[in-house]
């Protein structure tokens, strides 16, 4: 399997960010990281503590959520990546967590408002909260249909998953994605951190006003847009 | 007192699990394992901080709470744990913390409510609160008393304490049990983390809503239902 | 100067606790240990970064804020530690710090409510805050003066400092005390977490009743009063 | 370039503070330090993570913002430290973080009340706030705009750059300085848990008044005045 050795690589190292950025408690989390010319992910399994993870652990899964190499179960998120990398075609890694601050939100069923230039440098609008399934879905494939949730709302909303790479999925918690697996971790962390910040800017002043237009403009162009020049 | 030793090296290892996870402050909390066999439990001694602690300190009670074996005081709560391990016959492990969000939980009177699918992957219900005790109860054998209350608590509530393995009590601070150590510990960590989440939920939207009853019936049975998926 | 040696290998030891407890930021914070036959104490220099202390830094000073020894200028705070000294004989060491949670309640100028078998297991009454000082005594010896307003606020109040060993000071942060120093500083990270749970149990419910008396009284007696079965 | 050693590894020294004291996320923050002698400052290159910074990376830059040595691209916000540099004489380091207590402050248009000594012993005033820029300054030279806003802030209320060395922007994050980058970095330290503990003291009394005249003027006096007697 020699093949698949790169991305179980790449997804233990990811995965092992999460306790260390303080994002998961226990097992409540996992990694998969994407390879688009074998059309197949490798991700946690189901239930390992962190100290006991390594790249051979790693299960290797095809983007229908089929087991393709692995001998243990894989996370029970599986399918909601699977469903993911299937329809998000430029994304290679996707995150999953039960951040605290971030779940509060979820929890809470509200968008992150956009209060701050922290949040405008990284997406230039609130962080969408998709609402929770509809009994039929729940009853259903439900990570299959988490998936699908997702999509939904990015749609509904006119959103493009590659402008804005993070989601609360209503009552549940946060996913995230990126190009390559260190960006997916990096927007679990910002996210966290952007949750917190929000959550604290509302306590102190209960009438914060969003961020006004021209900021959101200029800071995330700064970074993103054709003349950023953040970073090297 | 060989045939001990067994519970002695996991009471000791569980202890030292409380401060690892940031649930106790000095010698705020404590741990016990039983063995069901030989009918007694082995607890944490009274007042020993954890950096002094060791196998051979650990103190074995009966679920009378009689001490059988040891040269120190056992834990003040000793009483609580015996008359718990006496009733609850499938339990093995019981874990006492004061641990910083469910204690206000506690002395807010307040049942911890089901917000999300973090809290519904543990437990069904929102997490019960047993009232303070009457004046008689408190003056009579308190820790006896303590032990009566949540068990009371239950049966009123019509609870399984084999499906809802935490309490909180009312004014004091949270109880967790399971059939291993590791579970309560387990729980004890769970419990402190869904405390937090819906504590700052409720800071988000002071009308979030409770889970709904296919969510929490879907996440609790992906984890323990007879179809269980989740794990290895 | 051998004679001083104990107090001062106490007093450094004791003043590395509060970085390692996390109630101090940079050099906010200063414990001092009394010598009850030669009438002095010994006190950390003031503005000394904690990684540079060692015992022999420490300032020796008598009751009446006079150095006796050292080479640096003890913590301005020293008139504060004497005066207690001078008035309060029982005890033997004081902590001050501007712990987060301890110095908001002061700066709110509240006394910290009992709401929990927590804060019963060391005091049974409200953690008392003083009154900032009037003008006069704050233009005068204003150290002498702080020690001065605790001291008429527990006459006013009908405090034992032997019974309540914390306060107050409102606007200003945190003093506590003990027989010995290593239990004047955990008194100081006790209140750090009682005002912590307090400030919590308010935010989860406005209308959280104070402790009942019977349950105050059982938890203190439990580890203080003539039958206490708490410890070894 | 040896003519800059100095400037370079006290910037690097200065930065890599940053995440030790817990007030950056990621690369969300920078240090520079200047030399009035050379007219050129040292600071951080743009969107290099903390562990992979080295004294040699850092930049050179002037007080009109134009890089005189280095191979990589400054931050973002150089413009912002160089328009300070060159209208504040007095000053030889300037930080910027988005540390989260701060920034939340920021971020509700709010200026920080002084509630209390901690705040007192450092400066007399609320830490002020300044308005988020219009939509010309916007468009415009971005960061040289955000150093004359902050400026005209301190212009308009009559402050005294020499006297408060922290500001807020609105909507964005803090900004602090000093005549030392250790003086800089400790006053970014400061201004976080003011803004920590102004939060909470609001959460516990929504009524908490300002720290009075002559405690304000007590406290500064004997860190500041010319009978100070803190420190050595």
């Amino acid at each position: 399997m020699k093949q698949f050795e790169k991305i179980k690589q790449e997804a233990y190292y990811a995965n092992m960010q999460l306790p260390k950025l303080g994002l998961v408690l226990f097992t409540f989390g996992n990694v998969s990281v994407a390879d688009r010319e074998l059309n197949v992910f490798a991700i946690k399994p189901s239930g390992i503590p962190y100290d006991e993870l390594s790249p051979e652990k790693m299960v290797i899964v095809d983007f229908n959520g089929e087991i393709i190499a692995g001998n243990l179960r894989p996370s029970s998120d599986t399918n909601t990546h699977a469903v993911l990398y299937k329809e998000w075609e430029q994304i290679n890694s996707i995150v999953h967590t039960h951040s605290t601050y971030a779940t509060a939100w979820a929890q809470s069923q509200r968008a992150i408002p956009i209060f701050g230039t922290t949040h405008a440098d990284h997406l230039t609008i609130d962080i969408p909260c998709a609402a929770p399934m509809n009994d039929e879905m729940i009853e259903g494939n439900y990570e299959y249909q988490t998936g699908f949730q997702i999509m939904q709302h990015f749609q509904e909303m006119g959103l493009s998953y590659q402008e804005v790479e993070m989601v609360l999925v209503g009552n549940h918690a946060p996913f995230t994605w990126g190009k390559t697996p260190s960006k997916a971790v990096y927007n679990a962390a910002v996210l966290e951190e952007l949750a917190r910040m929000a959550y604290l800017t509302e306590q102190i002043n209960s009438n914060a006003p969003r961020l006004k237009e021209s900021l959101i403009k200029k800071h995330f162009e700064r970074k993103h847009g054709p003349a950023a020049y953040y970073g090297q």
